[in-house]
């Protein structure tokens, strides 16, 4: 564990900036007086494309890769052409820092609103591919704009890649307490990528005896996100698929609000990069509604990744204190900043 | 309106067989005297392929064409290799008959118990497209069960394709007392294909100004489903995103026990065909236990598109005024059909 932490900051659009001061706050407030924190924030997202066109530019990326890791608050402007921002600022940093781990803890906090009636705990992972499959931008169109147009989305997938993500989902079940690991994705439909999918995933399982394994299709897995959350425990799933589950998760456990994630590259090759899964919000931005929770929790996971578990887990406790405390009357961004920071440096 | 219906039925795997002799029971039980009911069974699915290795053989392909319209009743069995009976049977079909138009209405019925807690009314419906998406079976495998192994999945999109599919949702929302259109697709990432259906939604949404249209990721568009069901009338989408959605709908909405659909061929080249959303769940074939409503549900869709809206209409009622009825104590299979077929006939 290094005494210090030199994290990249990229606040990004809408209400980017705004959640992204609270996990500041919060990460500040927690850490031990005897490590050091240097932030450097970087102006990328829509303003810096309307201004000069850029969205993260060569030397950007170089400067990026010096830092322990990354806080990103969000991504998205509906001023900036569809898809410009997310693949060129968003996806592109996914990929050239190879976070093939995208980590989606879903967890109902005590006191939260959860739109299921009656429903139990719910407490799982979804540990979704990050750099392959319908996202790596292969596809293209011809005859653009004619009524003779075709377009194409190609989803790649290679054994490197499945393999190393279901070996760490693998990982990451064999270390809780319930060793339940499911595979989703639609291999009666995708048959190609989805027979090595689960090739894959019966071969690794091999090497760890005491996690059970379960197969859902995608269409099937959210029918029991719906009715019967927790029977989930770890979820490994292909990218695309699991940015849809990621969302409806969050949706079952009481709102996009609270949703953390980790971008992660696990070899430490490159910084991993934490942002929660809410998008900008730009209805809200500015106003002091959005609820800084999410970012908060996504410091409490790069604590974790940098090795700082009682900071990150002082994070979690305070979240769910706090949750259950509410009185039910709105409070500003700010205020919640506030009142987590309170509470993990009491 | 025709005098006499041709039906195929294909009764198929699990619980298929139970749940389409249900089908037909109402389905005679409603149809007016004069009207002459000719049904040939086809005998197709896992059986079949293990008997002769089958699946759909060319001359039965072409003895279903000679028919008005198909009940289906599921496929799919778990001694069948994921994706032979789906790519060989189900979605062969699909794109011999080319069923562009996958039909699937949601719908909150009386006393039925949603997992959402204090949900309003539910009622909208789900245009998904049938021929093209990440369905038509393009991709490949090099290098196959090595760990250098490289999968694809192409999605293949056409101007021609999305605009029919566009069109008919536009139809159905115009026809609807909210006229309003949503569509579902990624277009931030899928920029290729989401681009063209979006534009294509926007050019043919000019045609129809009382039409008040929307755009949704499909991701986002979990989130509400859960959260916010209400907000949606017509739903228009990928092929893909329409699987997941629609069971994601049954869910929210009741159950997949309800959930009925419909591979609409508009043109009438070809016969549409009708099946529960449901599979063929192997676990309760046998037991009496399968719910018929969505097959019944299904056969009312039939009736529709064959001309016959009074008899669509009265099962409909039937199955709500039964679901209002209900006690709570479990009825079986047959029960259900009889119920329903009393219902449909006084
Ligand atoms: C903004 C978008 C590109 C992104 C994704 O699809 O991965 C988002 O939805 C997410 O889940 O992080
Ligand atoms: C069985 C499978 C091929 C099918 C599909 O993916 O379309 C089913 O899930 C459905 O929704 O009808």
């Amino acid at each position: 564990m290094s005494r210090s932490i030199r994290l990249a900051v990229i606040p990004g659009d809408g209400i980017g900036q705004e959640v992204v001061a609270q996990g500041l706050k919060v990460l500040t407030a927690v850490l031990p007086q005897d490590v050091k924190l240097e932030t450097k924030e970087y102006d990328l997202g829509a303003r810096r494309w309307h201004a000069t066109g850029e969205t993260l530019p060569d030397a950007e990326l170089e400067a990026l890769k010096q830092h322990d890791a990354i806080l990103l608050g969000a991504i998205g402007d509906p001023s900036v052409p569809s898809g410009v921002l997310e693949r060129g600022l968003l996806l592109k940093l996914r990929f050239a820092f190879d976070h093939f781990v995208n980590l989606r803890p879903s967890k109902l906090f005590p006191n939260t609103s959860t739109p299921l009636a009656g429903r139990p705990d719910i407490d799982f992972i979804v540990v979704r591919e990050g750099t392959e499959g319908p996202y790596t931008g292969n596809g293209g169109s011809l005859r653009t704009g004619t009524p003779a147009e075709v377009a194409t989305e190609v989803s790649l997938n290679t054994a490197y890649g499945v393999e190393r993500v279901v070996r760490d989902a693998y990982e990451r079940a064999n270390a809780r307490p319930r060793k339940k690991l499911t595979l989703v994705h639609k291999n009666n439909v995708l048959v190609y990528a989805g027979h090595m999918w689960k090739n894959i995933f019966d071969k690794v399982g091999q090497e760890y005896p005491e996690v059970t394994t379960d197969y859902l299709h995608v269409d099937a897995a959210t029918i029991f996100f719906v009715t019967q959350p927790e029977r989930f425990d770890v979820i490994v799933t292909d990218n695309l698929f699991g940015d849809i589950l990621t969302d409806l998760a969050a949706a079952v456990t009481g709102g996009i609000g609270l949703a953390a994630s980790g971008n992660i590259n696990p070899t430490g090759d490159f910084p991993s990069m934490f942002e929660p899964v809410h998008g900008s919000a730009p209805d809200i931005a500015g106003t002091g509604k959005a609820d800084p929770t999410a970012t908060i929790l996504s410091v409490a996971l790069l604590l974790r990744h940098l090795g700082y578990e009682p900071q990150a887990a002082r994070i979690e406790e305070a979240v769910a204190t706090d949750l259950e405390a509410r009185d039910g009357s709105a409070r500003s961004t700010d205020e919640i900043g506030d009142a987590l920071a309170a509470r993990v440096a009491g």
